[in-house]
Parts: C-alpha cells; structure tokens; sequence
C-alpha cells in the first residue's frame, strides 16, 4: 500500500513487455487516439516512454503489423493502417441523439439454463440460505458474427417459474419476469473492469489477460427482495457504457458513483469501509 | 470480425501465458471470488482450465505466493492467504444505504495545469477549432497513501479564469466553474476499460497491462456549449462505478446503457453506424 515511484515495467519479473506495449498500442489504435494513416512515435519515442530496449519495441510493433493495425514505410516511419474499421464515436449530445434512433439488434444464443447452488457471493447478494438452488441461464450475443456480449444471470426458483432456454431464445430475460407478474424495485448495478480468462476470450473471441467491462446488477422487486442477478460482460473494444443526465445529478448514485475500496487513513488495519468520491 | 473457436491462449506468439494467469486468479482473489483461506483448484484443473503447461501454472502460482496472495501447504493444496484485506463488499441495498452515510476523504494533487492545444479527439468532443488552446489540468487523488484516480480535466480558456494549481488544491473544479457563474446542462458520459500504459500505471501504482476503469465526461452549460471535457482513470481493484435506480430506468440513457459500436450486418463495409442493447 506505498506508492513506490519506479517505473512499473521494471518492477514485474517475467512480464511479457512486448505483449503489454501491443496492447496499450492497440487500444490506441482501436479508440482513435492514433488515427487512420497517423504517424505513430519513433521507436526511440517508445523505448523512452515505455522505459523498455528497442528488441521489445521492435517485437511489439511488428506484433501489430502482423495483425494489420500497422503499416511500416521504410525510411518514413511507422503508420496507422488506413483499412481500419471507422474509429468510433465519442460520446457526445450528438451521439446521444442519433441513438435514441437506432434499433437494437443482437440475436441471442442460450450458453446453457440449469438449477444449481449458485457462488456463495452471488448467494448472499440474493439474501438465499447457502445450498439453495437457483436457475442459472448464460447468454451470449452477437451483432452480425461479432460477440458482443456475455449475459449470467441467477433467478431464485420461485420467480423463475417461465424461464427456460425455449423462452429466452424468444424473449429478454426481464421481459419474461414481467409477464410472470413480478413487479421490479430497486435495481443496484455495480461497473468494474477484469482481465479476460480464458472462458471469456473465448466467448468474446478475443485473448486471455485484455481488460473487459463488467456490469453487475441486483433487481429487487418491490418488496425489497431480490428477483435477479445479472452479469454483463463486454469487450470495451466493441462496447461502452453510455449515459445522458442532467447536471444536478452528476456524480450521485442515481447516475453513478465513483467508490473507492481503500482502507481510510485513520482505519487502517481494521476492516475496510466504502468510501465514495 | 469473423469468429474462430480456437482456444485463445494459443492464438497470440509471444504472450507470457504464466503473467496473463497470474492477472486473473489475482483479480479472482481479491474480488472475493477465490475468498481467504479457501483451497483454489488443482495444478492440474487450472491446466486443464486455461489450456497451459503445467510448468506455466506451477509459476503464476508461484508469483501469487511471492506477491501474498496464496500460501502452499505441502499435501494440502494451494490455498488463499488468510490475511489478505476484506474482500470488497458487494453492491446490495445495504451497501449503498450505507454509502450514503460516508464521507469523501480523498487528498488531491495538481500534477499539471497549463494553457494548450488539446488532442483532436477532445477539441471536436469540446467544439473548439484546431489549434485553439484550451486550459488542462491533471490531477492525482489519494486516500492514505494510495492513488485512486487519476483526473484528466480541458477547459476552453473563457470558462477557465479561475482555474490555476492554487485553486484547484483548495476545490473541486466543478465548484470553482460554478463560482464563476457557469450554470450546467446535460451531462454524456461514457465508460470504457484499457489496459494500463506505463504513465497510468506509475501514477496508480499499478503495472502495465492491468485493466483500468476510464469515465470520460463532457459537461455542457445551459446553452449546450461544452464547458469541461473530464477522463476520471481509476484501478478497479480499488474502485468501481455503483448505481442506485428504479427499475423502469434500467437500461436508459439517463442510468447507462451499453452501446455495441459493431457494424450492422446490413452495413459491412459502410461507416459503422452505433447500436445499442
């Protein structure tokens, strides 16, 4: 919990440094802070910048060569290819606007739908005793062939009379709940970001250890107890989280809150408590 | 944007496969899912699991028990340690309840405030002609000792008067925006995840290539001017985004919703057009 000032590359033994520089190169590639046919920095530029030698340098860029986000003009420098898909969107009022006009269009794949014990986490968020089964349903979409989202839901069995793989290739999950008569409450969601393991890089075809955007939500009915527990799990390469508000309720809990899981100065050593910024 | 079912840890030359395990059983254990003191699988499952050698299993373990995370027992198996930090409370009804009863506390530090021309991507998100400068602030919040969030902040020079090093060690600056008489809009604000590049990682004191959670903000006055463009960079080992709502703004604009920038199967080839979910 100190904040040594070392450069992080240095620090990790074993690290593959060519595979970290090809990754945060890539993202600015793909997110458009190296645009299309842009010159990138020298190879010098980057041996500085990522503190590493011009062999790691060297492998990273043709890593990326290789894989079509560069082109490489002997005696000019490196370029951003120009056959990239459109670099997307920011979002701005604009964007926002265009999209209350766009359609939704994924088409669902049902992973699997079981009764089982679910993850004592996951247990304890639906307030159910542990070995007390509920129904599990995993979902992937797609837009096109691109995988753009992976769905696992928990439902306690009494809420999930109608939930099958027959009605979720027909219907979204919540959907089915409300035709059960279930009325919702409060919903508390939760966004963090992980590395992909190996059954997501897969699901998302991408590679293990890219960062993914995970957003985690309880439903409670009105009755304050929870109906369902959802997690959605996207590429920030392909997906991101949007949100249109009003000033005033920036930065609360309606929109979204930052909060910060460190220990307070005066606790330290004691158990940790939720602090928001 | 086709998508191939091969096992991704086998698809990228040059990956070190022992880091990317090392990164996802770190995040399972201190997310709670690997909780302390509980057995973690066998050598052989995690093989099996993530499709490696055992010789590369046998070292990302290896770095978690260097690092803390695990402790061996010789015939017992490979457990959690049992005096890692509580595990972060899941976001329940409770748990915000509680939140709303907690103080921010976090200590800031200016890294940097000058008058420049922002990146192309920030001067069209803001409106402002090329070459225009704009004034930019970068800021370091801690609590105790750790850095928690990095906060990238461009503001066109007419609502920046009152922005300086000096103000902003004394205030937050959407209060020193309001004591100048801005009065705000709308809001768009948009999530995404990237891995770590060396700048992020030193200033989080984290390593490169580990996901980070990233919150960029544009801030509109009444008269949809942009007044502030903010990118707020945390480590979702200590931080996540939490929302508390009502249902029947689940999956709105006004709370978050995911947007899948892919192109439309109808659309190959055009300029991908946003969708959403």
């Amino acid at each position: 919990m100190t904040t040594p000032v070392t450069p992080s590359l240095h620090r990790t033994k074993g690290t593959s440094l060519h595979r970290q520089m090809f990754l945060v190169l890539r993202e600015r590639i793909v997110t458009g802070r190296y645009p299309a046919d842009s010159l990138i920095p020298t190879e010098e530029d980057l041996c500085n910048h990522f503190g590493v030698s011009r062999i790691t340098v060297r492998r990273a860029l043709n890593d990326l060569e290789v894989a079509g986000y560069l082109r490489r003009k002997q005696g000019l420098g490196t370029f951003v290819s120009s056959d990239l898909p459109a670099a997307r969107e920011a979002a701005t009022l604009n964007f926002v606007e265009a999209l209350h006009k766009s359609a939704e269009e994924t088409r669902v794949e049902v992973l699997s739908v079981e009764k089982t014990v679910p993850p004592p986490t996951i247990a304890e968020q639906m307030h159910l005793a542990p070995d007390v089964r509920a129904v599990h349903a995993m979902r992937l979409r797609r837009i096109g062939d691109v995988p753009v989202m992976v769905s696992d839901a928990w439902v306690p069995e009494q809420f999930a009379k109608s939930i099958t793989a027959t009605t979720l290739k027909k219907h979204a999950m919540y959907e089915i709940l409300l035709s059960q008569g279930i009325e919702f409450g409060r919903v508390i969601q939760e966004v963090t970001a992980f590395a992909a393991d190996p059954t997501f890089a897969r699901w998302l075809d991408t590679e293990v250890g890219v960062p993914l955007l995970r957003l985690s939500r309880i439903v409670y009915d009105g009755a304050r107890t929870p109906v369902q527990h959802l997690t959605l799990t996207v590429n920030p390469e392909h997906s991101r989280i949007v949100v249109d508000m009003m000033a005033d309720s920036m930065n609360t809990l309606r929109t979204g809150q930052l909060v910060h899981d460190v220990p307070r100065p005066s606790a330290v050593g004691k158990k940790r408590a939720p602090s928001r910024r």
